[in-house]
Formats: structure tokens, sequence, C-alpha cells
């Protein structure tokens, strides 16, 4: 492919990208292909090329997203206490999770595909991200062993998707990951 | 409406409701309704009348799997330790939920519709089923007070939700919902 040819593609994928990244954080995994494919002026066919299926879709709008709470975590990671780092990075997963509505949907699909490998996966980088935070918790007798971050993160996304037709989401989902992270027991809570 | 053509309408009805339980327990909440009128052999607009909305097919669809939870809370009320027939019963409803895919949806659209007064909503039934459970284990000092019958449904819609892409969605539930019981510190794990 000649340089213009690509370089053209290269804007032409970026449009698209754009408009399935507002699209999605507005509709959820739900959001239409056509709509996209609309509003970014190219045929449906176009958009289906770039995403073959919805999971290439959420996973591909999710991607800046994803590499935010990748920085975030090393970033908490360098300071304080251990048990804090690890819950304020989930609370910040919870948060972007409640903004963004198809990020949680990215980090559940993992596991349908499981023949396939697939690099890329969100969860996956999240979880890299998210295991020295745990590992320095356990370290510190903070949290349980036996804990995996694929764990909290799927405890966090549920959370997410278990509150998103409340009246304030962001409240009720954080109530719920707090819950969650005490237990029930009157003796465990923080 | 005469005699008989209330029975036929009845009869209709029923037909497109068994219809209506089998796809949505195989496909969860976006189940097609022009597929539920091309089985149950009617049109679409007989559906949408019966079902007006989502929510209205997900929490019809899901009136029976409810009912049977809440007699199973009131069995298990009647026994036992408290903290134990809470959580049994809480297991069952995670159980019920990774079975029946539309459930966890029709439990979670509460809150959608806050102005609405919707009396038959299937997590009002719920909640009320699981009160006694609850009030007994916080009375016991088996469940810290504050801890709300609808946050408990929320965590095991959640955990549900959070794993039904996994290859084995009742197991990874399961551990899930344990997990969020227990909490995440080392000495407050059962």
């Amino acid at each position: 492919m000649p340089d213009r040819q690509r370089a053209d593609a290269r804007r032409n994928y970026a449009r698209i990208l754009a408009v399935a990244e507002d699209e999605v954080a507005a509709h959820g995994a739900d959001a239409s292909l056509e709509q996209i494919a609309r509003i970014a002026g190219v045929g449906s066919a176009t958009v289906r090329r770039h995403f073959p299926t919805r999971r290439a879709l959420v996973e591909a709008v999710s991607q800046k997203r994803i590499a935010a709470l990748c920085v975030r975590a090393h970033e908490l990671g360098g300071a304080g206490d251990s048990r804090t780092a690890l819950l304020d990075w989930l609370s910040e997963v919870v948060a972007y999770c409640v903004d963004a509505r198809g990020l949680a949907a990215a980090l559940i699909y993992d596991g349908a595909e499981s023949a396939s490998v697939h690099e890329n996966a969100c969860s996956a980088q999240l979880e890299e991200a998210g295991a020295p935070l745990l590992r320095a918790a356990v370290r510190d007798g903070a949290v349980a062993a036996g804990v995996t971050v694929a764990d909290l993160i799927a405890l966090a996304v549920g959370v997410v998707l278990a509150t998103e037709h409340r009246p304030d989401p962001g409240a009720a989902a954080d109530r719920l990951f707090r819950l969650a992270v005490a237990g029930l027991s009157p003796e465990s809570r923080e």
C-alpha cells in the first residue's frame, strides 16, 4: 500500500474510533454499528471490517482508559500504605467503568473466546498493572492470600453492572464495592 | 369481552410467555422480540402489546423464578443458623441468575424508572422475602448492621453479570460471591 493510501486509512480509522468511543461511552456495548457508521460518514461494512465483533469494538474504544488505569496503578504503587493504594486503584477502576459504559463490557469479555490467544485483552493489561499493588498488600498482611487481581477487577465490574440503572450509579457502585471489600461480618468491617 | 374471547386471549398470552421464557433464559435481556413472535406464531405487535418495554419482558419471564426464590427464603428462615440460612439463600439467588440469563437483568432494572410506581418489581418481591433472613442474621450479630437486602441482591447479581462470559460461569460467580461475603482482609475470612 502506498504511503498516501496508508495515511488515508489511518485517518479513516481514527475518525471511526473517535465516533465509536463516544457512542459506546453513551450507550454501552450495545451501541449501534449503523449509527457509528452514519456519524463517521462511512459504510457499515467499513465499521465491521475494523471491528468484526462487539468484543473488538469495546476493546478498541476502551484502550485509552485502560492505559490511563495502568498508569495510575504504577503511580499509586510508589508510595504509602499498600492496602490503601490497592483500594484507591480499584475505586478508580469502578469510577472509570461507571463513566464509560463500554469499559465494563470490555473487561468481562475475556474467557468467552478462551481458545484464542488475545494478546491485547483489556483485562490482561489491567491484571498485569494491578499485580504489584496486590502483591504488596498481601505481603503486608492487608489482603488475604488467594485473592487474585482478576477477582478484584471482576468484583469492581460486577458492582458497576449491578447498579448502572440506579438514579446515582456512581454512589451506588461505590457503596457496594466498599461492602464487598469489608465483607458481611460485623468484626471485619473497616 | 365475552368469556370465549377472554379465554383465547389468556391462552395466547400464556403461549407467548412460555416462548419468551425460553428465549430470555437462553439469550438474556437482549432476546429478540421478533424471534419470540415468530416462534409463538403471532405478530411482533402482539408481543409488543404484552411487553411494551424490555423491562416488562424480563420481569414477566422472571416471575416463576422470583416466586420460587421467595418460597426458598421462607423455608430457609425456619431453622438452623441465621447466617448460614441467609448465605444459602443468596447462593440460590446467584445460581438462579446464572441459570436464567434474564433474571439478573430483571433485578437491576429498578431505579431506572424511579418516578413510576411499580408494584410487582422483581427486586421488591425478593427484598421482602429476604428481609426476615437478614434481620435474623443481624440480630444474631452475624452480619453487620447497615447492610440491606438490596445490597446483597445487587452483589449477587453483580457477580453473575461479571462472570457470565467465563468458561464455567456458575463456579466463577460462586467464587466471587464468597469473596465478597468474606471481604478482602485475611482476618475476616471464614
